[in-house]
């Protein structure tokens, strides 16, 4: 292959949380105009959304050249990606290896999902179709019940306490009370969390993402493209989607996310870069458990010190590696299939300078890990300011 | 772009029809594992699943990484690419596009849909996702009511007979006699058509594809992975995807299938093949006049005259240019999300003589397009006989 370079010219997003006059379409319509500012005028050469259930939220398939005709793209190639809550960073993927591998010059990425129009337990079942229909959902089995037992088997094998659990949403919410587009704005101390109502026995509310609206989009472009475009100019530097054997109960090691540790893997290989220059990473924490294995899985903290890192403040702001600096999935927000994309949204801001109260000081180098289902699909992308 | 040469190498496919006793997945896997055969005991470096509406015909999203585990080949990156009734050549253009352009030596692509399991109003609305849920949907216009608004228009304003629209559900069946794996494989008259309940005036029962579950799959692979591939030698020598205005009540001319027209032209300039070179087109004909404009679209029948040249003859077995060699979407079936990839897997077998009855004699060059919506999206794929 003759490689290109791929860079994120632009970005655009939506606020997380309650969008009860917008729908699914106008948010996705919000975020993809943001960020097909930095086109320059130039016509892109693919559509790309990112989603999982608007069948079931919205009564709504075909979003590609629904998104497309909205655009006022019609005629540019569209389609929908979908990894459940993998789905955005699986549709920025695809794009990112068009564009790098030369097929096309540009494309637009946006992942989108309106989830408040769900009841919750509409939400609930919407989530578990992330889980085998045959077995998991068939048991009665939530995508909250199988991270809670997750998060017992994690406590019990590693000695992990409750207080150590909770220090991933705590930071979570302390990152995003300056973050303008996150869903809580709110900081909360540690007792909000094992206080907070009982889920998913040892899962308490504060222990899971929320429930939240929102769109997030990209221009991904190559460097022909790059040169009329009035945006940013991130590198992305590498990207990878791997997989796991499907559901937890079928792994022979439940808290080892191979996914997330072959995706890191590939994604930094591609990008020729130790993991020790990353300047910050955001987790795919929609789970307290699962932020801290997606940060074993990657070799950031040791195996069973994943939640006792977080509460050391490794991965505050200021610590050695800072984490979801906008808030990650607990308080930024969790809007599923656009999450990804938010992640790369956040990546881009951080390496131009635009995170604002935010900002990562220096920051050099970013990866983005995005999990559909109990890491069964994991995406890594890594990110560089460009030169 | 350092274009490789992409084939298919191999091809796996279930009957069309009732499969009452066999799920979503397994379908894919029996598909997949067809495909499979051909790739000589390499590993495949991508998995990709083309489907429309798993979520509400079998509460299951997510099935890049579940048919991938339930193949054994978990670690190998996975997705599913949706474009509505479009979605199996849309996830084949996504794997032609990723190997040609050289970021991946070889795709497993697989398109699935079980759509008996749903009642027959259930059916309905899942196919009404691929129009607008805000507009068309609103209103209470269900798909076939849509293309029988389009077949009324096509009728008076150019003078098209009730004969003439029932030519193409006719020559379908014809050819689906012979066809081991078509939904129905039974030749009808032309007054079965006419006499048949009318679903959507002018629209009958028998203008419309039939509701049926399938799967089908195609091993694509570039040359370097083809050479100790154990199956047959099909070029892929072009392939494009098009949008349209979305819905058909906001083209100026609804006449003209303009995704259609572009995906065709895109994906014979990419071949660079004149359009009197194909030996075989695999039409989408989800109703009788949608494959009358297609034929149109493609610039094979003059404006207005598909089906008069259909009746006539000039599309059937032994005429100018044997289209829907195996029963099209009338009587083949139409399995929505595998549709597009049953066309692929019949140019296949076209193209390597393994059609058995339904062989076109020395048949060399063949295309295939699948439409999304009212051709709101429309992907075509041309493809050449291995030399």
């Amino acid at each position: 292959m003759s490689r290109q370079k791929a860079y994120v010219a632009s970005v655009g997003f939506t606020q997380v949380g309650d969008h009860w006059n917008k729908s699914l379409l106008d948010l996705a319509v919000e975020a993809s105009r943001g960020a097909l500012k930095g086109l320059g005028g130039r016509k892109v050469d693919q559509v790309i959304v990112g989603n999982m259930f608007s069948a079931v939220g919205a009564s709504q398939e075909h979003l590609g050249a629904l998104v497309t005709s909205a655009l006022g793209l019609h005629g540019t190639p569209a389609f929908k990606v979908e990894a459940a809550c993998a789905s955005g960073s699986s549709a920025f993927n695809v794009g990112y290896n068009l564009v790098r591998s030369g097929a096309i010059g540009s494309a637009l990425v946006v992942g989108v999902e309106k989830m408040r129009d769900l009841e919750p337990e509409e939400a609930s079942q919407a989530l578990a179709m992330a889980e085998s229909a045959e077995y998991t959902q068939f048991v009665g089995a939530t995508f909250a019940a199988l991270n809670g037992l997750l998060a017992r088997l994690y406590m019990e094998q590693e000695d992990v306490t409750r207080d150590e659990l909770s220090a991933m949403p705590v930071l979570d919410h302390a990152n995003a009370v300056t973050a303008a587009h996150a869903q809580f704005r709110k900081a909360i101390a540690p007792e909000v969390v094992s206080r907070s109502a009982m889920i998913a026995d040892p899962l308490r509310l504060f222990d899971c993402a929320p429930v939240g609206d929102g769109a997030a989009a990209t221009l991904i472009v190559n460097e022909d493209a790059l040169s009329g475009s009035k945006g940013g100019r991130v590198e992305v530097l590498g990207g990878k989607i791997a997989t796991n054997e499907f559901s937890v109960y079928e792994r022979e090691d439940m808290l080892d996310f191979k996914a997330t540790r072959e995706a890191f893997r590939g994604a930094m290989a591609e990008a020729g870069l130790a993991p020790g220059k990353l300047s910050l990473v955001e987790v795919h924490d929609a789970f307290s458990v699962v932020g801290a294995l997606s940060l074993e899985a990657m070799g950031f903290s040791e195996r069973g010190h994943g939640s006792k890192d977080v509460k050391a403040g490794k991965y505050s702001r200021g610590g050695d590696l800072p984490i979801n600096t906008f808030g990650g999935l607990k308080a930024r927000g969790h809007p599923v299939g656009a999450t990804g994309m938010y992640q790369i949204v956040e990546a881009f801001l951080q390496l131009t300078d635009q995170a604002g109260k935010n900002q990562v000081e220096g920051a050099k180098y970013a990866a983005t890990q995005n999990i559909g289902g109990v890491d069964s699909t994991s995406a890594v992308h890594v990110f560089g300011r460009g030169s």
